[in-house]
């Protein structure tokens, strides 16, 4: 079975829990990274550790007293390590780092052995992430705007990538009941500009330049970043700038950026075409450089896994429970 | 060790956790209650669980499917007879109720043998809740108005008591870098309105009538309704309206209330004295009333339990870990 | 064929039209009501006429001084008494009255022959207005709260029944994407209360009350009046007060209130039971009572016309083009 | 008399109506553009045509499906050359062309013989629209500031060129009271930035820069950016920001821009002198320069019609009646 | 020449002056009420001092430590005293109190000889404060909405009577432009409610009730106060409530209140009539039962003041400088 | 004793007071400059004097007409010529330019003797301004945000440098109650970006970059100014945009700047380091550049003069109260 790192051990993945006397749980109190390898190697990880630990300090959680950054980094390298075995050769490690705040007080003494922040790593096959999605790297996504606004970073900033959204599910929610199965939230500020997907940045493509939402409201994406690097190799412009409603109508092109599938091109607004409605030729250069720039092919690599979970070649026990 | 009822068993306190994977601690995706009891009767269970059935619809977690609200009651009492032999004589039963939307469901192939809803009954006594508070009652607490506001009910409706909820954490933290050891946060809502606090309830006394704000941006305490039931046994008028500060400042008499301590007198904001800055006479008759009502003296009951615990009486290991 | 009455004049209804050049079509500047009959018999048509005399005023259009308002009410049933031979026996007449600013003034000298205000009175039979509704007494509308916000009294008065609203047929288009065929839009102000439909008002029941927005961001529908009325004759409490998406999502009933089908059940907030997501004995009041005021059966009316469409009893040339 | 295109068909001018239950005046549903010509030659057509597809596919009427752009830029040509011939020499052609949705659905089968979009172009002679303007470029306009805000584009965008717009109305009667015979209203936005006037665009100059509203909440005026190509021509430098009122108080100049006058002066707010209350340098050269672009110097036209109108050799009835 | 009591001294009127290095020159941080007699008799003294020591708690100026309110009341009487030989037998005492927290510590040691709170008590003859409102009683005020809005209670609150009002100016400035003399500022707050006037809260009357701002962005006027309380003795109904532009726009009556003036009337609004654009039946029994409560017809004095100021009457010298 | 300029004259410092009846006591209706010199020799006079003269256009005092700026520079360089023998040799000059509007007209017959603005120079040594700072040089500032906000432009204008500033003296008495005593505040505007201090400006550094809030609500300071002048003569990039407390939080360094101490370090944000929590090295390459070119080491100025407070070496009469 796959393992976890907590707190310096090792344990069944079964077994990876919080607490419900932990703050995690009695505040949402967790602050949490997730990355992805490309061909097994992880990408930007560096990148997920700084922001992990802006996250922790803006919370006033003193995560570098009790783990530098070097030794986070050395623990990712070792639970991905210690759960290769448990990987197949066409997996890829996403890792969830999870940091919690520990016990409240009070719990302490009475329920707690451990005291002070709870660090935890993950390891699991990128595949489960990313299921279903294959078919829409070729028919795009359907952006729905749903009532739900993005919480403002004055009240619960998205740069701190934490554990209090539900209302990120209750825009899921209300995009749930829309026509269709492509649909994904495309959540407005409450200054009613474009913010982001529910876990995810999104960019439109005008007269061949990138725009994207200014970072502010918004989760700082390390793919969004990426973007922009290789938008820069490319000779693309880009601007992070305010962007309404009528901009991503008759925008060229669209897409969102996010660490499982990197590049997902949004093809309509609420049914209504973007540009021709079909993915278009920006989106199409920056998964190819990306692709090349990582060396794998990871819109056929997702195909691929798709296909196994429709065929059955993918189930569940071999992976979850063997050992 | 005391137990925990965990989706229809009983654990050990020690088990009672949750799992990484679960929408939880993902999302913040928990609604809780937590009530009380006196002389060991929980206090207003009905009206808790009402509450915890309308936060799980807003939420479209279908609990009533899963377990009706009777069940739910009888889980609690249930609860309550299995942990007494752990408690003391003196002791209260704090009860807290959460109820997860369980594992996202990529997970729940791989990871879960439990599929939906966790429903979680912990019964812990009273008097760590409330260790420390003995001395408010007579000096009261100081108010502070922190930079953060509260999220508004469009955002991340507080009326719905769920867990995602950070920004609470964030006030407390701002408060506490403030001089003096009452301090306690109280929340402007984004109309700049006074809220509430972050788990209590605010009221002020101005000639001889009780206002708190009105049920928008706020949980709506059962506390806080019982108050009012109280203000009309006793032929004292209250209103539900918009105050600002200036309204507080200007008060005659200030209170918080919540479950565990009932009504608590805040005797000044910002270090400027509120009324004469001393417990006020409306306070003590809303103290008296409700421990009339339930035939318990609650403030001396705190008082007796933090007496106990400056005395080292009261210590950890025998109640948490015993059996 | 029916007959338009225009500035003193009856014209053909094919020939009821505005120039591209009036106020009308060039800022959205007319003003309007519109009403029916129950038997044959106006109803409310005083209120209807106070309203557009106040919509007038607020709008700076002189209407008082080239139409009183008693004047205005000969000239609608004299329009009505013009169509009559236009109308079967089962018809109701809904009446359209359109007030434009007229021309602008360059065009005045260029184009018109008229200067000044246009006034309109239209009749038409109801049961096109209401064609498709009959179903909807039975299973009830969903409301579905789109991301579009009523715009607020300040930029653009929703309390001035008039045509500058595009932002109305957003919403609509908006739901339309929605799963199901009973949608209808339920819009939040920009304060993200309540507001109301797009061309309705909307209630609750909660615990035998009836709740409705306060009148500030909406109109202040006659039918909405009709309804306090009505409560008041049953002895049933009704507030006007500040209502947020939760207090729909508990509330016990809902209804919308709208001049051609009085009041229609909402049973469910974005595919969300509301009570029971049956219609509810309330409603059920409400409209038996309003029936039996004015000595009509009006949903089974509805009903009844909605059957003769669906047989072919009910086709277009007959009524539109006789004559 | 002059003509009109009319869904293909060109009627008198006076006939150019739309139906009291077309979705134009039912919901001031309707999109608009208005060009000019220089020297009979009509300017940034194409440019408009965009814009004008742009508002159709924001508001979802299919515009393109009906009518290619290249057709609507033919049939405008066609226009023209049919009303050449009631224009005198020394006219200019002023193209409005009007796209309503058409009737609502429940009349299209009771009133209308036509279905869908109606697609309007009507011709008429610019000086009509600029009467009285021609002193304006010798003194400057006041620029008042009404209560009135403007409608942010999250409510109903003005980057959409529509008809729903009272408001503009509602803005131009709060200014009229206003001393002095040459005041035009000068929006804010809901931010409280400077948004623009009811049917144009306002620029300052500062130190030589020019300085215009973000195009957010106005309309994105095709003279607008024709300032700006011709700022690139004389190596000046523009900028689109955020300006507030204490910008437009301390400015060196400011001024206008609008189809039918290109540039105009504004020279004081609220009666206080901007820069030195003359007509400064740079609107001088903004405006040389767009005559000698365009082989027209406008400003002399539109002051010899305004002379011609003074005495009395312009009049209505040649021009609008004749044939 | 008339004294004021300044730091329980007299001294001249040309005197009474505040150090550049005062907080109340640096930081606006100056508090104060006006008063005003009847036939010599101070009105509300008691409420004004109220509502004096409530801004000093708020700007925590620890005034009832300096001075009690007794003491307060009776230096004020002392003042009069004072004065009374400078002033007309057909004068009233218009007091003026000003506490402002007093030089800046770094000044203290430097400049000053006094530390701490000033407390100032001029006495003025009335006359000047109403010089020319004689004719608004019967033609009433212009009220005219700016585009200043007021400033909100959370940033700088109204209800706090003190002297940080250049946003007052700026309204007033705004509206000075307007044609016409009878002008006068009425403000809305940042929610465009109707808030007060630039020193004057704000009514309408409405089918016989009285409505008028909810008290929260506004001074909590004594006069307003006192109308309610001649409204109780009269039996009409009245309402504090949110207001906008359209219930003022068809109010049957509307007027504003004020110390000097007590009841003044508005009969328009931006030059449109509020109901019959008359001197109201209401506001001329509110003025009836106010002169007969207080036996002094005060519109009457006001009058006859203004006449002896347009017959030269009334000039400045005897007044000011006599002794 | 030192002299102060009054209205053309020179009157001894006791003297310079405004009258309680003059239009900055009764509005706070006052506008300012504060300048300082380096070696006796003033700095940016020039600039201040045309931030002054904007400031006065826009609320509309006219300034120009009664002093031009080339007389206003020349009256300032004649007061400290005065003033000079009052003054150490190590001193420095600190000028305060106050401009009010005079007399209220009603008072301006009655009262006064001079009507019409009142123009104020002050001439004080540094010293004292600066008293008390020499350490924060060395352990920096500790910035808290209050829960006061800044009042925006549209409100209040910041940028114009006006004495309505209650809400800055609120904010400094908030963040007074905070634990040490190097508490500053940094206030956040009501869109909950960082503005400015109350009375300085913020800058943070990140990865070598200046970011200071974009000038819009906030006063434009001179010294903030200056510093984008070092920043280019040193090749340090500098940008102006929204910042957020997130990017305070995470800040490398960060600073306050003023006119009497030029560039202070910040070090923590409500006590969580900025950075590594000492004083970084790019403030200090702004200080020593910042020295060099005014050739004067400004920190170790102050650090005297706190020296010599703190030996007694300065006391207060020599200066004040001599000749």
């Amino acid at each position: 079975m796959r393992k976890v790192y907590y707190n310096g051990k090792f344990v069944d993945e079964t077994e990876a829990n919080v607490s419900i006397y932990d703050s995690a749980l009695m505040f949402g109190d967790m602050i949490f990274e997730m990355t992805r390898s490309f061909n097994k190697k992880q990408f930007r990880l560096k990148e997920h550790l700084q922001r992990l630990y802006a996250s922790a300090k803006y919370l006033r959680m003193n995560l570098e007293s009790v783990m530098t950054m070097d030794e986070m980094e050395k623990a990712v390298y070792e639970t991905i390590k210690v759960n290769e075995p448990f990987f197949n050769d066409d997996d890829e490690h996403r890792i969830m780092i999870d940091v919690t705040r520990g016990l409240l007080s009070i719990y302490q003494e009475v329920v707690g052995t451990h005291k002070g922040l709870n660090i935890i790593i993950a390891d699991f096959p990128l595949r489960w992430t990313v299921r279903g999605m294959g078919e829409l790297f070729d028919k795009g996504i359907n952006a729905v705007i749903p009532s739900q606004r993005a919480i403002p970073a004055s009240l619960l900033d998205p740069k701190v990538k934490n554990r209090s959204r539900i209302h990120y599910l209750m825009a899921n929610m209300q995009v749930s009941n829309y026509e269709g199965d492509n649909n994904w939230a495309l959540l407005l500020d409450t200054d009613n500009f474009i913010a982001e997907g529910t876990g995810d940045n999104f960019f439109i493509v005008k007269d061949d330049v990138l725009y994207t939402p200014e970072p502010r409201n918004i989760l700082r994406g390390i793919s969004r970043e990426y973007v922009f690097e290789i938008a820069k190799e490319l000779g693309v412009q880009y601007c992070e700038c305010n962007l309404d409603v009528y901009d991503v109508a008759n925008a060229d092109e669209a897409f969102m950026t996010g660490t499982p599938f990197c590049v997902l091109p949004v093809t309509s607004l609420d049914r209504q075409k973007i540009g021709t409605g079909e993915v278009g030729p920006m989106v199409k250069r920056l998964i190819k450089k990306w692709s090349d720039n990582v060396g794998l092919d990871f819109v056929a690599q997702i195909k691929d896994w798709n296909k196994k979970f429709d065929s059955g070649e993918i189930t569940v026990s071999p992976y979850s429970f063997k050992n």
